[in-house]
């Protein structure tokens, strides 16, 4: 959480942080502003102190919504900065980010935050450490600060998450509902004077995504048969939707303007399932409930997964443990954290390295699937979680597991 | 234009471009891979070579719709690079790195690219530079190769952008018809049973947006009164809408799932405009047909600025060249490029180190205004243009000026 950041900071010798970027779609930012209209800004935060929002004059109004300390970049001339960097916009960047850090009386190790162009904020960064020798910039790619508190919300963030949540599932509903009354030709569903196709039901979840106040940068996945067994495939526009075909639906929108997501999974066959993905899918969610049981709070993620690839062995699929080439199986890891990202801390990776733990607070989505492309089948099931504060395993939103969906007459 | 990339590599002295991240809401990415469901990948284009694309291998056929050569990570085993790394996940990712550019040929100058967390990239590329004495990675600022490229567009990019502008103008349409057949109550327009609120307006425009097909990831700038003359002020949720208030309305979407934008504004006044903004309207418009008519294929950028500065105090209003800090006037350029982002080359400052100019190909807004907050007044007229392979100034999509949109009754 948030009130860990200070003693983060502390165990990973860090003296300050420094974000940059949008406040929107930009997670480190978002976090300290909240959801305003800022194109390009800048935040310190010193540690032991609170940030401080650097914000261009024309952003002023909505800088000061954020409730942060603001300071304008006006007051770093942009004219007089790159004359004296002879011209060099690199140099005159680097000059005012100097100047910026001095401001906030900061030296020592600087971590760096942002979701930006690399390019540029390289060139910017590699010109910052040759001019001010008393800062060390910091690229923390492991144990970052703010990833790290990121990982555990409190309460308003997960109250705003469940939000998301109950409106997306509301969608998912509508989609249901939407399918199951579309008349069927030759086993196509319609939609007016055609078959439905893939693009037409993902126009109309975007349509209800946006009534519920929810954006969906990163699209769904409504992924039928072939593309069902390839766990990103998105599945394609011109497809028509068919019956006794399995569907994996995945989920995944945000607050509007770019703030904190849900995630969400149910496999689908309409009408009727063929029986070797009735078995598959009884698999997975045997699985599902298995390793649901045994999540406890402060267990170790790569446990959980462990878990899962013993159980899907068990059945007889292979498993990314038991062939890291496979893709046919059980082919990814058991989930992510949630928040202002849609893959964040904790991660499920069932290597030695991976030391994340269920801590309270821990918002994180529980996927397991089965892939068999060459089969032209995919099941996965996907709840968002969340570890209370009193240790308990919560599932944030409801939604029924059925695989069929019975479609009229 | 992407087919002058290896030319302006040449130019740069580089040898390779390295671009990270996602296929969506990521310019440098989606500029070679299309609009696809990448949720992280790497692009290598060494030069004198078509790019390559390395993709996770639940990604494959996603990738593989691209129409560009492509690797699969799984061809790097992360459990092995991991152990070679000790464990330490930023130097396995180095290590990745290096080995796919290897296997790309690649030696010499690397320039990076994308839109991703910066502390992650900037930790594992100053490993990678420690890692590999053959290579120089470059953070390229001003004179960026695919930011240039990307500078003049080809037809079919242009065709995108139009049809994106065409689908943006009607929704304008759509608000004007909405906010004009309003009844209006003490001066403000309803809403069924009470106001009209500027966040219902939004609301709006997102499903109109939706349904067009757009997102609009940056949100839409409706501001009223003193919001207005803040030229970022995105407008306040719960503010009503009046009749004889400045309205700066100004419109951003792009392609769903994060390709090209377009960018529009206009400045309305329900029923009725005050004098005092009629007439910074008519200098605001008056600057706007002058410049326009000025414009030619070839011309430097910042003439052009300059030359709306020339007007705006000549008509007796401040300028940011006149007073560098100032927030009332014209406060900030005449426009930016615009293509797969909403801000991009070439850029409109009247400072000596700008060189942009014109080229044809360019397409780019154009966006003179006026701001007084002090006098709860902003006007800001904004079209997208295109520089004609002829050498042509051609406004993409047409749309009415008109101030005053008359309120019925």
């Amino acid at each position: 959480m948030k009130s860990d950041l200070d003693r983060y900071m502390e165990e990973s010798g860090l003296d300050a942080l420094l974000v940059m970027g949008p406040a929107g779609h930009n997670p480190a930012m978002t976090y300290f502003t909240g959801l305003i209209h800022l194109t390009q800004a800048f935040l310190i935060k010193k540690r032991g102190r609170p940030p401080v929002l650097f914000h261009g004059s024309m952003e002023r109004e909505e800088a000061a919504r954020t409730g942060l300390e603001t300071r304008s970049l006006a007051a770093y001339p942009w004219p007089d900065l790159l004359k004296e960097a002879g011209g060099d916009a690199a140099q005159a960047q680097a000059l005012r980010l100097q100047r910026m850090l001095q401001d906030c009386e900061v030296s020592g190790r600087v971590a760096v935050y942002g979701r930006v162009e690399v390019g540029p904020a390289y060139g910017v960064l590699e010109r910052l450490r040759d001019l001010a020798p008393d800062l060390t910039l910091v690229g923390e790619v492991d144990q970052a600060v703010v990833t790290r508190a990121r990982a555990t919300k409190d309460e308003a963030e997960v109250a705003r998450i469940r939000s998301v949540g109950e409106r997306t599932v509301a969608v998912v509903a509508k989609v249901a509902e939407f399918l199951t009354s579309r008349p069927v030709k030759d086993g196509v569903l319609q939609d007016g004077d055609g078959p439905l196709t893939v693009g037409a039901v993902k126009r109309r979840i975007n349509l209800w995504l946006t009534e519920a106040g929810l954006d969906n940068p990163e699209g769904t996945i409504f992924a039928l048969g072939h593309d069902a067994g390839v766990p990103h495939s998105a599945g394609q526009e011109a497809d028509p939707v068919r019956v006794g075909v399995p569907i994996v639906f995945d989920i995944f929108p945000c607050e509007a303007g770019g703030g904190y997501y849900f995630d969400f999974t149910r496999t689908w066959c309409l009408g009727e399932a063929p029986a070797e993905v009735e078995k598959v899918y009884r698999d997975v969610r045997q699985v599902f409930e298995a390793v649901r049981q045994s999540l406890s709070a402060g267990g170790p993620c790569r446990d959980y997964q462990n878990m899962a690839c013993d159980h899907f062995e068990a059945l007889g699929h292979p498993t990314l443990r038991s062939d890291p080439a496979t893709e046919r199986g059980y082919v990814h890891s058991l989930g992510h954290g949630l928040g202002l990202a849609i893959h964040e801390r904790p991660f499920f990776s069932h290597l030695e390295n991976n030391h994340d733990r269920l801590e309270p607070g821990t918002v994180f989505t529980f996927e397991p699937g089965l892939y068999y492309p060459d089969e032209d089948l995919g099941v996965r099931l996907e709840d968002t979680l969340w570890v209370t504060p009193q240790g308990e395993i919560e599932t944030l939103v409801d939604y029924p597991f059925d695989l069929v969906l019975p479609m009229p007459g």
